[in-house]
């Protein structure tokens, strides 16, 4: 175990949105075993603690590229341009300091991809402008709730589209990133479990055949790395499975596969976490929630698990 | 309601595996209103009885195409040709009886399809072979668990195969059958949420356009014929809400889309129903466990599931 104490760098997100009301709500809500720092313009936090009545105990980290918007009030639920740069140049700083310091995680509050596209970002949100400004050679999005934690190989595609996008490099690579990820949670050689793409894992082919030709030599190469991983497995009793204990970890083929159970599950407290990153990046597992921005409504139960998961992996990434 | 009793056949399934031991400790475990018959051989039903201690009131059916079959040792755990027989000539009986009297259901023990197909039928299970003997226009397999109830448009077949084997037709025929099922379970007006394909519902056809051209079209056809149908909802939130009460009923695209929430949530006590027969038939929703077969650990809690939801379809049936 590390003896830092880790650095967590909350980054706002959108502004308009519910993100930075949680941040302050789950970070004034119990003593995390941490220091946090909010990222950008001290008057953004400031007012929205005023707002909901939460006091700041934080440093703040300047960002220099902001150093024009001047203070306005904050007008929640629209997107407004320069809350696209807000988030995005918040979080470029927050980067730019963990890759310099050990130690140091970033927890991002939510954006709005309406939000960064009108601001001229050109990215599909948090995952892939981290991956690109850190040069990550392979990342992934793990979603977890309480002790399930799944990966998935496929995000944002078609249905139609994920059989041919499956490989053994894009399977190998998630699958060596959840080992990772489980020396620094400590997990002594972390139990992977494989999803199948087809129901019933194909049943000997009977309908599809990528658990054949895919999936099951991407597990064997791993297991003879000495890798933990094992499958495919049929996903609709898999989850069920991983969830008593048996698998530390879950692969999943593509996006609602692994993203129902974990929603059904952790619908309140789910967590984002992108692997493969030179430092650790956790975000609650929701959007910006336009509905109820500046309402103080707003829970924080899945922000204070990504704080939570950010300074378990931070301890994990310091004692390398 | 009806002022009738529900008459409930039990079919043993496969005798090797553990269908009878649930089927006759779920009978004895409390006070249903329905009258149950045994159908199939006397030997059978007392023999399995006597192993398990538990005492049988119910009447028997008698099944002359197996009278050729003699008394033997049931030999639990091992696929046998004769118990396919038992199996299936038990099923097709029960279903005579079903289309001749009113107010009557089957509740089928689970079969193994080794064991029929090793008897010659070339059946994949209870569904299809119903469907055929009672020239059902349109059926669809329900699967429930509590107040989940979740119709699969697709089964067993490839991820690959799904999206061009939806069609207008085969969407528009589960909704219908979700809205029967809704009138004969007494709720009024039933709320039928149609699951997406796609991630994020296809997000405006970025990943995938079968919600605009095929599933969005079924659900307007029928809302124009006053059934009470909303969607296509991305999957990943869909079941968390279905689950809080916002609908009856969810209609997934295919089989793990389905099956990952009901088996996540009732691993236990899931319901296996099909829709669309001129009778009620219900299942347990697991299969005949020949690793614990004969053992006695059997846990009853699926086929008490299946059982009261046959009593709760077959007032709806006689009502009608």
């Amino acid at each position: 175990m590390s003896l830092f104490i880790p650095h967590v760098l909350i980054t706002p997100g959108d502004i308009a949105g519910v993100g930075p009301e949680v941040a302050l709500k789950a970070i004034a809500s119990r003593d995390f075993n941490c220091k946090f720092t909010l990222v950008g313009p001290e008057w953004i936090w400031k007012q929205i603690a005023e707002k909901f009545s939460v006091s700041i105990n934080s440093d703040f980290l300047y960002v220099p590229s902001l150093s024009y918007i001047h203070k306005q009030k904050i007008n929640y639920g629209g997107v407004s341009e320069s809350f696209g740069s807000i988030a995005m140049e918040c979080l470029r700083q927050a980067a730019k300091v963990c890759i310099d310091e050990n130690n140091t995680a970033i927890v991002t509050a939510p954006l709005t991809k309406a939000g960064i596209h009108s601001d001229g970002y050109n990215y599909q949100g948090h995952t892939d402008f981290l991956a690109e400004i850190s040069n990550a050679k392979k990342h992934a999005m793990m979603l977890s709730t309480g002790d399930l934690k799944v990966i998935l190989v496929t995000h944002h595609q078609s249905i139609l589209s994920v059989p041919t996008s499956l490989s053994l490099g894009n399977i190998t690579d998630k699958i060596e990133l959840a080992h990772e990820c489980g020396k620094k949670l400590d997990i002594k050689n972390p139990k992977i479990a494989v999803c199948a793409l087809n129901p019933h894992a194909g049943e000997n082919c009977a309908f599809g055949d990528e658990e054949k030709k895919i999936i099951s030599p991407a597990i064997e190469f791993l297991r003879n790395k000495n890798i933990n991983v094992t499958g495919p497995y049929p996903s609709d009793t898999l989850f069920y499975r991983a969830l008593n204990g048996e698998f530390d970890f879950v692969i999943a083929m593509y996006h609602d596969q692994g993203l129902i159970p974990v929603k059904l599950i952790g619908f309140e407290n789910g967590v984002n976490t992108t692997l493969g990153l030179p430092f650790v990046r956790t975000s609650p597992d929701h959007g910006s929630a336009y509905d109820i921005a500046g309402k103080g409504i707003a829970n924080p139960a899945s922000m204070i698990s990504a704080i939570e998961m950010a300074i378990k992996l931070s301890s994990g990434y310091s004692s390398k």
